[in-house]
Parts: structure tokens; C-alpha cells; sequence
């Protein structure tokens, strides 16, 4: 009771255990800063931006190739138009008179798993594969019929194949064409070329590898932790979406009307309440 | 009565005027997509990222100046450690137990007028500035004096001078070593040379340029709009917080106890409600 | 350099004066909560939650004539179907296969000077207006004019009159009704109704005061700061949002989609990179 | 070819089939709004706000036990102190200087499977185990033991049960007994408290039913989907959300040092670019 007095005009803290923060991102020093071991000034203006992105996701630089591969892969994800979840958040949002990053941030909370969600969920499906290939003694081919075979049986769509727009993705054949030069096309690419071909086969239908099945399957190839997936996709579209806020907030006026939605209100009719 | 009887089992559409959507980000047609008038197949992998988001604030490519430029300011926005409002955002949501790209954009909504946001109100500052010492044919001394005088005398800080940790921000010495080298400070960086000298004299106090004045200044120099300041300190930062997301999500547990607050409550003592 | 070493493999935590936390919302004991005074067991099922809603916000419970203001208040805010930011940001976000959660957020992070934020502009200019009126011994009318005449010399829009779909909006009339049934109407309200009359007789156009404004003038004779004015619409909103998310989830596919839209692409024609 | 200069000089729509839209939340006409059947006009002041919540998420209006029931829940669920995840959030990003909507987002943002998403998961549990009570023919204690033993061998937490601060949650008994009280209480409600029991039997560990798991029960016998499980906990936490913004952004400077984080920097010692 005393001591209930005391709490009441102190303070108070509630004794959890607490956890001790380790982070391997960034030290911080006065005048110094570390980012995975490497001087924050050394790697200003030494290196393109995407190689320390490379850094942040992979834990060491990238050589050249595997940072010509980064540009690639993030400016594949730069900007699809204003249609997606992702651009039409941002515009909304900007059109409601806020700031810059609230209508950014706005865009990136649809990344989900239909939106840029195929990275993850098909780079995860792919290394597992994989490793099942390499696990059995199995070819790419044999793999390949087995993971559609049983997809189709489970009626899984496998995530990453085909596109509400495009036949031929113009981006997935320039990510391939820049794997293949700079000699990172290993399992995984070949596995999302095989499904592609097993899924043709199987169902008689065109499912493209689309762009997010391609980025899947190289940062598979590169070695990274599939669920990092959506982290690929975000880092690029970040600068479609900061276009898409800035272009909203410069060239029409908030709250201006835009679209018409045909609507049918398929709700109750209207009724009276019971008290009245 | 009967357009209300039709309108409740049909559709129904508000009879706004609709403004036409004109865009300059990207055209979507099917199997091409062009970006600020360059097909994505060819920016993908010939130009690295941070000229890519370049084009899509500037509205054209970079030569390789201003891309070095723009390599430099993006990282030197990627992290500062845990503590910034940013990096501690993205991680308590983290530890929600949420999505990944939802922690990133957690972080990103907490970029406003006291955090990134020097870059903004500091670049319409010196370019205000400036604008003012070209149509009264004044010196870059003159109008700093002045603009540090009349801020003092308004009693407002001028955003982009001192730092809470650094006193010689390594940041700042490297982007303005990059924009000398490249042949890119002008008026804007001078301005700001000579605010932070002012400052020192006027107050005795050391108000060196952050990172954000520094930023604000070469975009400023680069003939940037403004109101894009946030939009570079938040793409750069996307990379760090998309590590910082990750690596509260593989090595930490949900719902840890982060960390301990001795609060005070200062709320009025317990009470009764009055019909008890 | 020793202190380096030292650092590099303990512990380092940057010496800043951490301000001690103050806050009167909810002291945490074990096994006891308290909110502004009021075991939350004590409110938890006595009184309606829009009581403990004003409690939150103005710091003491409500009397009846009070809560039911409250209650009025929050329901005037809950809907207004699909395409408001807020709507079609939670929808378009839902979409992109989000928890539930964080497609609401999205819908209220587009809450801003344009959608919901009539509540606290207008506030603070009818306070406003109230006071210089009491300081300068005007009538209603007298202020009403000088404030409508100012705005119109300045071409500044008063903040919650006019409605892009209502010609008179049935939330404004039921919920001015009640607060003269619970005798809250005061020199706020008055105002509004003024300037409602002047800007018609001014201008000749016909600019009903809206839900915004409505709200905003009954906060003010509630005597609520109208730094708060935007949480009234996002405390009644949420609910609304999250009727939303859940229709799209649960009735829609992901990814559907949602809308067409006609635009017209205004950037530069296609051409090639200069290094092609 | 004459396609594409047409195309590029007028306007472009993708043909993608468009889904009408179906909506069962608000109709809206020109001075008139009608939520699930219901004029606006009619709910507002006439019933408890926590009654239109209701109405929206179930589709009709509640009777009065429902509705206590219902402001109970949503009082639960106001706040638990500075230190949640959610109120962590809506206070740093508050912190960074931005709208009071934006930071109370955040706050909902960490709304996730691990902070207040145990009504969603644990609502799901249970309703799976009464359906197959009554499906099998079991008794509350059989299914109860059935479900413990199944998840401990599946070393499965079954969420709702323990509290890090709470050893007998005060606001869980408080539901419970107004549960009791109106008559909701029903085969899930007994089913929590059987588990608690069992819990108990087989761990020897106090595992009392939490403020979630007591929620989550109590929705599932008032017939609530699971899936808006986490709705419920967002529409009353964004009221505690709104005052602490308020109070952030009211009592405290920008960008304060909230706390003091002794961390370990785990990564890579300082090592120089491979190219200096």
C-alpha cells in the first residue's frame, strides 16, 4: 500500500526482461559512421548506390557483375503506370493533402503477396526445389514436372508465371539476357525456364515467366534469403512511387475527382430503425 | 420513387466531373513499357539504378557528373543506427509480427519536418536565397548575413545546421568533396558555406552543416525542385530500413521487450466514476 | 584507438540527454491499468466506448448531453462509400494481399488538409474568430463578415463549407439538431451559421456548411483543442475502413481489377540512351 | 505503327475486364447516405457509436446486451501504455514531425500476428475446435484436452493464453463477467477457460486467458467472423493511438531522445574497399 503511494507520484517502470540489441547494420560514432564494416565515407560517391544496397541485403560489396545485376534487377521494378495497387495507394493518398513520404509509404503497404509478392513466394519455391533436386540426384527437367505435377494436384498456383498485360514481358528477357552475361544463370534460372516449358505442356496455356518470377529466380541464383523478396521489389518501386506522390501533388489538385466507379450497392434496403 | 426503386437493385454513379489522368511517368502498353520516354528493356541493366531515379525526378538521363552526384546523396542517406525515429519505427512494427515492405513503411512515415526534413525546407530556403541575392545583385556574404539575421531575429532555426551526434558530420565533408570534384557546388553549396560561417560568428556556437544541409544544398545546385527534398532522404533511407525490417525479423523473437522507459504518469490520481 | 578496440567488440551507446517520459494517458501495473484516472476495469462495459473515446481526448468522462454529442460525432464520420481517399486506399491496398490492418492504415494515412481535414482548420479559425470577437466586443455578425471579407481579399477558402456530392448534407442538419437538443450549442456554432449566411449573400453561391465544418464548430463549443480535430475523423472512420477491407478481402480476388482509366501519357516521345 | 503515333499523342486504356463493383457498407446519393440500410441521418445521436460498429461489421444492429458487449470490447482494447508496439510506433514517428493521422498509422500498423492478432488466430482455434466438438459429439473438456495435447505435440503455442506484464489480466474477468451478465457467454467462452484449465494441468504453468484470448472467445460466440479479429483491436486502440500522437506532438519537442539503447555492433570489423 506504501509502496502503491510512492508509484503513484514516481515513476515506474514494469520489470520485463529486456533483450540486448545487436545489430550488424550500423555503428555509430560521433563523426564516424560503419555500415557493415565499411566507413560510410568511404562508400559515398566509390561506389554506385545499388552496390550498397547489394551490401545492406548480402552483408559484403558485390563485384561487378553482380552489381550490374542489382541496377538491373531494381530498375526492373521501377514503375508499372498508375493502375497498381501500389501507384494507385500513393495517388490517393497524395490527393488527400499530405506529405510526400505518407503518400510513398501509402504505396508500399499493397506490396503484398499479390502485389511484388511473387519474389518471395517464388524464390522460396524455387530454392526449395532446388535443394530437393540436388537432394534426390534429380535433373532440372525431372524437378521441373514433379513441382507442376504436384502444384496442379494441390491446385497451387505457382507465383511468379504470367501477366494481366503483358504476353512477353519486355523485363524478364533483358534480367535473363544480363544473367546470362555476366555468368549468374545457375539451377534457378534454368528451373523457372523448365516450369515454364512444363507448365505450356501441361495445361496447353502461355504463362510467361513474369518479372517477378525472373527477379525470383536470379536472387536465387545471387544467393540470397528469399525473404528478402518483397525487400527487392520495394527498394526499386520506391522511386516510381516518389515520382507518382510528386507528379500528383504538382500537377493536380487535392481531393480532385479521379475515377468513376459503377457501383451496386448490394447491401440491405433501406429500413426504418426499431425504436423509432 | 422509381429512380429510387432502380437505383437500389442497379448501379449508380455520382455525376462528378471526372479530370483526365495525364501522366509523364510511364506509358503501359502490352510487352512495352515506356519510362520518362526511354523503353524499361533498355534502361534495365545499361545504366546503373541511381540514374534511374534521376530521370525519374528530373525528367531526363544524368551525365556521368550528375549520376556520381546522385550515387553519393543516396548513400549518403542509407542508415544512422537503431535510434533515429525511422529505424526504431520500422523495428518495433517489425516486431509485430507484420510484413516486411509494412515495417519498411513504418519507417518511411516517420520522415517528416524534423527528420529528413531539412532537406525540403533547407533547399526552398537557399533557393529563396539565392533567388533574393541575384535580383538585388548582392553578394553570397551579404545575403547570408541577412538571412541568418532575420532568422535570429524571427527566433527560426535555420534546418540543416548542427547535429545531435556529430560535430563534423563525415558526410558532409565527402558529398561536398564529390560535388567540387564533379564540378557541381555553385551558388547554393556557397550559401550554405557561408550560412554555416555567419551562424559561428553571430552565436559563437559551431552549427556545422548536416548531412541534410548538405543535401539540400547540391540538389538545390543541381536545379532540383524542392519539394522532391524528402523524396531523396527516403529512397536512400529505404535500403537501410528494408535491413533494418529484415534483420528484426530473422534474429530477434516477436514482441521482445525492447526496451525499458522509466515513465512518470502524470494523469490524475485514481479515481471513482461518479454513478458507482 | 584502444577505446576503439574496446567499442568494436562491447557495447556502445551514444551519450545524449534522454528527456525522462511523461504521460497521463495509462499508468501499467501488474494486474491494474490506469487511464486518466479510471481503472480501465471500472470502464470496461459501464459506460459506452465513445465516453472513454472523450475521456482520451478531453481528459475527464462526459456527462450525458456530452457523450451523446460524442457518439453523434463519431457516427457522422464512419462512411462515405467507396470512393473517398481513405475508401479506395484501403481497398486498393487490400487488394494487394495485406493483412487486414494494414490496408486501414493506408486509408487513414491519406487523412490529410484535403479529406477530414476541414475539422482542424476550421476549428482553429472559428476559435479563432470566437476570441477576436469577445476581444473586440463584435456580434456574431460582425465577425462572421470581417472573417468571410478577409478570406475572400486573401482568396483564401474557408475550410468546411461546400460538398462535392451534397447540396445539403444530411449529417450537418441531424448533427446540429442534437446540440441544440443537449444545449452544446454555442458562439462556435453561431459562427458557422453566420458565416454559412455571408458567404451566400456574398458571393450568391450557395456553400453549406459541410460535416467537417459542422464538426468543427461543435468541437470548438465542446471545447476541445483543434489540434485534435483530425482524430474525430479517424477514431469514426477506422470503423467504416475496416468494414472495407473486409468486404475486399473476403468478396473480391486480389489484384482484381478495380477500375479504368483513360490517360493520356504527356512525357516525352520514346527515344534512345545516348551511349546506344 | 499509325496505332502507336495515335496512341502516343492521345490517350490509352489497357482492356483488361473490369469486375463491377458490389458494395454492401454505403449507398451514397446526393443528400442522402445509407449504411447497411440505415439513413445516416438516423443512426447519428440515436444510438451508441459502439451500435454502428457493430452494424458494420455484422450487417445489422445489435440488441442492448450486444451492444454492451460491444463497447466493452472496444474499451478493452484502448491502451496498455508507452510501451506496445503500437503506441511505441505512433510515438516515434510522431517524434519525426509529422500529421497526427500518419503517426497514429503506424501505430496501427504493428498491428500483426504477434500484437493483437491473437483475437484473429485464436478466435479461428477456437471456432474450428467447437465446430468439431459438435461434429463429433465431444464434451467442452474432451476437445479442450484434444486441443492442448495436439498443439503441445505439434509444439504450437496456442495464442490467447499469458501475458508478459499480467499474471490475472483485470480487463479479461471484467469481459467475462459482463459476458455472463448479458448472456453471451456460450461453447467458446466455456472452451477458453476449459484450455486455461488444461493448460494448466499438463504445463504446471499459469497461463491465464489474456485480454485477446477473452476477446477472441467472446466474438466468436456473438457469431463473429475470425477474420475480423484484428478489427476489433484496431478500432479501440486508435483511440489510445490519437492521444498519444496528441500528447507527443503536444508536450514534447520534435526528434527528443526518447531512449537510451545499449546495443552491440555485431557486424564486420572496419575493413577498406577492395579498389582504394
Amino acid at each position: 500500500m506504501d509502496l502503491f503511494l510512492i508509484v503513484s507520484i514516481r515513476s515506474w517502470r514494469i520489470e520485463e526482461k529486456m533483450e540486448p540489441w545487436k545489430t550488424s547494420i550500423t555503428k555509430v560514432e560521433p563523426n564516424h559512421l560503419t555500415t557493415k564494416g565499411y566507413a560510410q565515407e568511404n562508400l559515398i560517391g566509390s561506389i554506385p548506390f545499388s552496390y550498397v544496397v547489394y551490401l545492406l541485403l548480402k552483408g559484403d560489396l558485390p563485384d561487378k557483375s553482380q552489381g550490374r545485376m542489382m541496377d538491373a534487377i531494381l530498375t526492373a521494378c521501377i514503375d508499372h503506370g498508375v493502375t497498381p495497387p501500389s501507384a494507385m495507394a500513393t495517388r490517393v493518398v497524395a490527393s488527400g493533402g499530405v506529405p510526400l513520404p505518407t503518400a510513398v509509404a501509402a504505396g508500399i503497404l499493397s506490396i503484398g503477396d499479390a502485389h511484388g509478392g511473387a519474389i518471395e513466394k517464388g524464390a522460396c519455391f524455387m530454392q526449395e526445389g532446388v535443394k530437393q533436386m540436388h537432394d534426390e540426384g534429380l535433373t532440372i527437367d525431372e524437378i521441373a514436372k514433379r513441382l507442376v505435377t504436384e502444384s496442379r494436384e494441390k491446385k497451387q498456383r505457382i507465383l511468379g508465371f504470367g501477366h494481366r498485360v503483358h504476353t512477353a514481358d519486355p523485363r524478364t528477357k533483358r534480367l535473363f539476357q544480363i544473367a546470362e552475361e555476366e555468368h549468374i544463370t545457375g539451377d534457378h534460372v534454368k528451373l523457372a525456364k523448365a516450369i515454364e516449358h512444363v507448365l505450356h505442356e501441361q495445361t496447353g496455356r502461355n504463362l510467361p515467366i513474369n518479372v517477378d518470377g525472373a527477379i525470383a529466380a536470379i536472387i536465387s541464383d545471387m544467393d540470397f534469403d528469399w525473404r528478402l523478396g518483397k525487400g527487392f521489389f520495394l527498394i526499386g518501386r520506391v522511386a516510381g512511387l516518389t515520382a507518382h506522390a510528386y507528379e500528383e501533388q504538382t500537377k493536380f489538385k487535392p481531393m480532385r475527382k479521379m475515377f468513376s466507379i459503377d457501383y451496386e450497392y448490394d447491401g440491405p434496403n433501406e429500413k426504418s430503425m426499431k425504436n423509432e
